[in-house]
């Protein structure tokens, strides 16, 4: 009996295959400001990735602000016109685009599940130049985001493997948990900003510095070409 | 024969009295993207709060970016300009104005160091509101900066007290390496953005969330009111 394969890789995006973390977290600064909430921007570094719903309710916890429906929406849309206006600011991560054509052209299948919204990933994703067929599943396609295991199961779903047979990749502690709610293996990139201790607390297999770091070392999770 | 008691407390100025790490962050990011040297953001984040010498040296080390003297002149500016450009979005830390009236008020003497320079400096730690008297050393009062331990030495020498006995406060690897080169004991805080072990593996004695944290527990390092 040979040992299981890998069957799938899935992709977090902001942090994980574009340089976008930071602009992120500043555009929901701006957001906050404007709402005259005052959070720290390192807090809202911590909390970028998880769910919009869980970082609100993170949000009035912290900072013991009142976030009615309406409030955490005008949040949402200053945020997503923010991060719009820095979108000349963001590039792919070294080695993103050649570690995914590299596992096109292994016919190794992956996808990628962002806890953002198609508004603002359709125009950040177009910077990767995806191969056709790949699928992508956003925030609008799930009920629950990270850490819910809901993006990455429905990510497995669509290339039709079980969640167990793949790997995560991702740069947040939110990846990291929603990996280990979905029972696949995570995989912890730095190039989001977090320390490697929270990735691997967070239950990473294995913590690479970049996807050129990562498409380097691909035998080490069993990816070999 | 009583114990030592504490002489002073040494604060470095960004991401530990103010927020506005990821601002400096961006800034260079943008100056070097204006220089067509293209680096991770991350990358920059842990670079940040080193002297722009040693900064420029691992630019270019990193990037394979040939930096002369009047690029690095240029770069050094567009990051000026570029953080006076995002000055309306800098806070001080929360805790950061009472911890330092606190200090104050107690008799304790405090003084800054910064291994930013003094054009930008005065404009953004006059958000501090600094009590008169107050000593602030920036990167043109010394040959090094950080993790050279001059900016720190410079500033026990100014409050005429050894850095032996003095306490620094910094947020960022290069404050902790400096203070244990200028035989100081390092407290970190995690408002720039930088992971707890990080910290703790620079030889951080304490580390505290933020300035509000470190002022909730300073009988810890000996500061009693």
């Amino acid at each position: 009996m040979s040992a299981p394969g890998v069957s799938a890789l899935l992709f977090d995006v902001d942090g994980t295959l574009l340089d976008s973390v930071y602009q992120h977290v500043l555009a929901w600064h701006e957001a906050l400001q404007e709402e005259h909430i005052e959070l720290s921007v390192w807090r809202i570094h911590r909390r970028v990735g998880m769910s919009g719903g869980l970082f609100v309710d993170a949000l009035a916890r912290e900072t013991g602000a009142s976030i009615d429906a309406a409030r955490a929406e005008r949040l949402r849309r200053r945020h997503a016109q923010g991060l719009l206006a820095r979108l000349a600011e963001i590039r792919p991560l070294p080695g993103a685009i050649a570690l995914l054509t590299h596992l096109h052209n292994l016919g190794m299948p992956f996808a990628l599940a962002t806890s953002g919204r198609r508004e603002t990933a359709d125009q950040t994703i177009s910077l990767l130049h995806l191969p056709g067929g790949v699928p992508v599943v956003t925030r609008d396609d799930v009920v629950r985001a990270k850490p819910d295991p809901d993006l990455f199961l429905a990510a497995a779903d669509r290339l039709g493997v079980p969640a167990t047979g793949c790997f995560v990749v991702g740069d947040s502690v939110w990846d990291l948990l929603a990996a280990q709610r979905a029972r696949a293996l995570g995989v912890g990139l730095l190039s989001g900003g977090y320390g490697r201790d929270e990735l691997e607390r967070a239950g990473a297999y294995r913590v690479y510095s970049d996807p050129a770091d990562l498409l380097a070392h691909l035998d080490e999770i069993g990816v070999r070409g």
